[in-house]
């Protein structure tokens, strides 16, 4: 049956999962500095709509590093919310209770490993009964064909695989609102070209002012 | 269960959304060439075959620039509509209605990005129960990665990705037709190394022919 | 529901459509010497096992050029059943019924383009109830998207995306046969480094003898 | 239907089939050190976990080789059944029975020549009722193509593709364990740069104790 | 010692050899649209400075096909001298004679493919004591290798690698001449990306005058 | 002869040509990201080390845009000098008296595009007999291919081609020295994975110190 | 100085190198059965024009393999000269002498690996005075890294790099000769696309007879 | 002039610079474990032949992060120098003069990053007279890229780049000695498809005996 699902920013909690900075020397599907903005673009909207942020790290103080800060700087709402050695963050309690006492249906997860810190929570808080949404390139993994194997994986569990950029379209809907600039700032992170494009526009648009 | 929807002209109405100069300098998974090419190709078949086109601009005073011209040259029936700032081409009421009015049932739609401006009308469409082809190499996107996972959302959604060789060749049916040969203009447009086929054989025609 | 349908050599035809020396300039996704001989091992198989072969060509006095002679070098059985334009070769009625009168229910088909050639018959195909396998690897399209777009679509259609290899070793089931020597040949054809890999064997056998 | 099949140890077997050398030779779709370094982590964690292993190989008296060493030292408790000419394992009545008479319902695959060698058995196994995973990275075949066909096929056939990782990740559970040392050293084969991540982190951490 | 030659207008022959539509479909190092592209804004250019043109082919008339037909279309005072068989040009007596006679003493040269049809030529005329400029992009060649590997050869032979874009600028100057029109035309054949760039621009401007 | 000139901060002038916003776009060599990065990594070492600047632009009123802000902004003491249309800078006699009065015999140049607006100011500056560096990645072509050739065309007029993080390297000589963190910084922008390795080390040394 | 050295078919011998099925498993920066297929073309064509042809092979009695059979089958005039552990072949004084006393003073190297069995001898001969050749893509290595190395390091020795199908054509010649059927089968070996090219021209040019 | 310096076991010195778990984290042009494999493989070399090996590291108490200590475990009599902050590893007087009193002549300089530990001394060292030459892949840059770019570089300073096998072969010299066994071992780090080989090998050998 189709899967049809929305995203509407009412719906949806955002679980950022073991973003650290050792995990992210193991990534090699995508640049770490794409990885790195993207999340944070994805923790400046759900700081501009009130989404709730959970988030997690394995092992902080072990070579798998501390989570990244723009994540909680960027969301000062975000928890934080502590493991006991659970590779599955699903299976901490303190986790997913928090979860679904946020009273959300939707999850948009993303994390690193994707295979592992993305796909394990995905599958499980799917068997709950919530719609997931996994951000794929705000997650990162071993090998692109490590992440090809884990996107078939999900489609085959009926989460959805959703890029960066399509959650914050999603959750933005309309460009005729106040805050519209607020969002532009976070599609900067997402979409580098996109800055020579102003710089390009503005330029222009005062040339043919005769400035 | 099989999704075995197919093409004919008299079924379908196209759907061309934010193929604008600006968006165009942030596709990476997609030679713009080729990409433009594909439109152009799409819009021809249109025209040939008078097939309802409808397309729509996002914010084209702005740095996503103004729509590809090509579109509305080769096909003169096309319709333009405005939008207010929607970032879903369907949630703009005068989009929607006027795909709904043409009567057609099965739609086929191409734009740029493909994760945002292709998917989100399609499956508001789908979920409206229109049958929807999404023409990946007709739209554009940040990433091929990002193109990846867009191609699996849409397959959980049930639309179906199709190429633009398809797309013609599904309308076309037959080379047994008066109006082949403005079939064969837009595949070259589509497919780069037939041009030099057709030379290498008409010369060994002729050659054959001792001329 | 899950598609696990199997090949035996006495329940399928085998479909090798539009395998065109002009069309095969077209081919991007994969190396034209590989396809030819992926081909080529296709109907070797076809004639050990006696499996019906059909073959067809679209517009083969035009730039689109001949059938590769191989095939039906390989498989002298194979039927050539002239098309009269039609692109989908299952819209000819006199290939569609060749096919139908085979009474097999099972099709392996591959062609050029894979987008056009292979997709439009195996999707009319699985319509009329047949089980379709589409050889990929024995196919060829105009750019790795396609190829990816494509297999998308086949997979929605329940058309199951095989490999060359898998289809031999699916027919040919074991070693343990009086033909294995005949297998062995068309393995080569398909996997270049094999053959160094014997090379290299009977080599160290001979070493290992004191030869 | 959503395949929300997760795995514990106490109900799966693995089965490792056809990782030869001479096969290896022909494998183009991963590293081969990173391949045998995947499969070496998974007789390891079945070591630690005594999760019943089963091998075989394919003429191993021929060009294709021996089966890599690895296994059997790492899992002593591996069982290796011979076949007499069958392509697809699970026709081996041997291996089948040994596999049903485990008692486990979830079997995990992997091998050489993923669209042959795991592909058969995995569907093979998915048609009598058990549950399968298919771990595409400690699996091997002839080019990136043939895997992309192949994973399409596995999931048309609800057999879950996985990697390596998640497999070992998901039957460990947790690292609050007596034994995670032993997974670490586990990972460590699966994941090389967090050998220079874990050298960094002890130098820190004794720079920050001042010695 | 350092090559530090230049190009003037005035100083220089353009040679094209072997642009012909079947040697086209053995070039794998560069998109065959973009390759044509780059010599017909060469021919262009040699139009707008009135520079000497001197093409030829190789055996025209069978599978090598017919020369492309825009280079005389833009340089209608492009001279072609047919060959009676060699395969360096330069061994033609009636092509060595013509380039010489034009009494330039610097080449650019150009062809299909890059390891015979531009390297012989240019180190033959080098060795006659023109300075020679190889087009390595108006130029084909079998494989990336094969042009790597001929680069190589051409540099140890002080002929000197130049882009088409170069060679274009180096003989423009400067922007601020009479027929900058006609180069900027000739431009946005050679960087397609530039086309996007100008409709933005415009666009833009005419925003700004508040159009 | 070996070219083994060095580069010392005293005895050099950096010249940064035509990062326009517009040209931008047509950059396919390298990440623009990482491009525009490097050359604000100069721009800032220039001014700590008060190494003369001079930029210049190529019709900044028109498609190819205004000069990137961050160069001037992180270099103030940086000299533009306009153009009147000469593609060569070193053809506009402001830019190259400018170039010739700072008294520097050795020069650092960086643009875009690559193979006009580095190639040709560095072969004219090499022929009055400066020492020239070309900084391939703060400079920008159309496609890898032609920054192949042009290195090939550089190499043979002697003009060194070097990386950005060999140059801030070269010209700060020790870590030994006050101003070490600002270097720190301008490497942080060239090297991304650094970051995360900080936060890793820093955290590690905190836990090493039992905070 | 410029290095200008051509070839002609009777100042040269071709020297092939440890071509062996074992080496062959271990080549990573060509498909080897295009390398085999150009080595292939070497040796026909030094049959054609009975050039001198030496062979050797490092320890073909263990894992490296015995040396492919077509040389010798290609060429039957070649001259095959063991070894006795010697890793440069031109340590080996029978293999040194041999190629000293065939007169010829212009060396046509290839072999596996490119910077160890290419790379020695070509060193070794170039510093007796030797012209040398190394044929990169009849030739194989373990990483294109590494063929990227060689060639530099070829270069600074004014080795000359250079492609197959370079040294056929600028053997032949021309076109214009008895035997240039011969060639055009040594070349249907290096440039597979070719087949296909003939199979097309020769149907148009029937189809231009009326047949 | 032809650069074609040999490399003899007793003519040379190895230096291994900068090779740090911090520094691996930002290597993008070889994978690491190829990289660690190269450099401990030029160290059991060095043992072997007793080659005098030294060995430095930048800011090992900081982020860069401490040596790889395979080096000093494979090669005992390796000499460490610590560094007071100098980049250009030359730079350090212990250093440049501990390579001084060895006597040697001919440096073999392999480090992280290439363009910067690697590229700096040797072009010091040539500058004071060494013949040196540069192991690029036991060493590491930012991204391919860059190490194009300080190949070319290198080469320009005549600088030989060389491949690690090329290393191990040239001091190696022959098979035809007592310590073989020990080079094997060397090779099996660098060349991984050469462990597959000689498993096949012995078993082979082993059917041939009957065993």
């Amino acid at each position: 049956m189709a899967v049809l699902t929305r995203i509407n920013s009412d719906e949806v909690a955002i679980l950022l999962i073991d973003h650290q900075s050792g995990l992210f020397q193991t990534v090699k599907d995508i640049d770490v500095t794409a990885l790195r903005n993207n999340v944070a673009a994805l923790a400046k909207v759900a700081a501009i709509e009130n989404i709730p942020v959970f988030t997690t790290a394995s092992e902080p103080n072990g070579p798998n590093g501390p989570l990244m800060p723009e994540i909680h700087e960027l969301a000062p709402h975000a928890v934080y919310i502590p493991r006991n050695g659970e590779i599955n963050a699903w299976d901490t309690p303190a986790f997913a209770d928090a979860v679904r006492k946020s009273g959300k249906k939707k999850l948009i997860i993303a994390g690193v490993l994707t295979s592992v810190c993305v796909a394990f929570p995905s599958i499980s808080a799917k068997s709950e009964g919530f719609d997931v949404f996994a951000v794929i390139d705000a997650s990162g993994d071993m090998s692109p064909l490590s992440t090809q194997i884990t996107t078939a994986r999900l489609a085959l569990a009926e989460v959805v695989p959703i890029s960066t950029a399509a959650v914050l379209s999603e959750i933005q809907k309309t460009w005729h609102r106040d805050d519209a600039l607020e969002y532009a700032s976070a599609y900067s992170k997402v979409m580098p070209p996109y800055q020579a494009l102003i710089e390009s526009y503005q330029k222009a648009v005062s040339v043919g002012k005769g400035e």
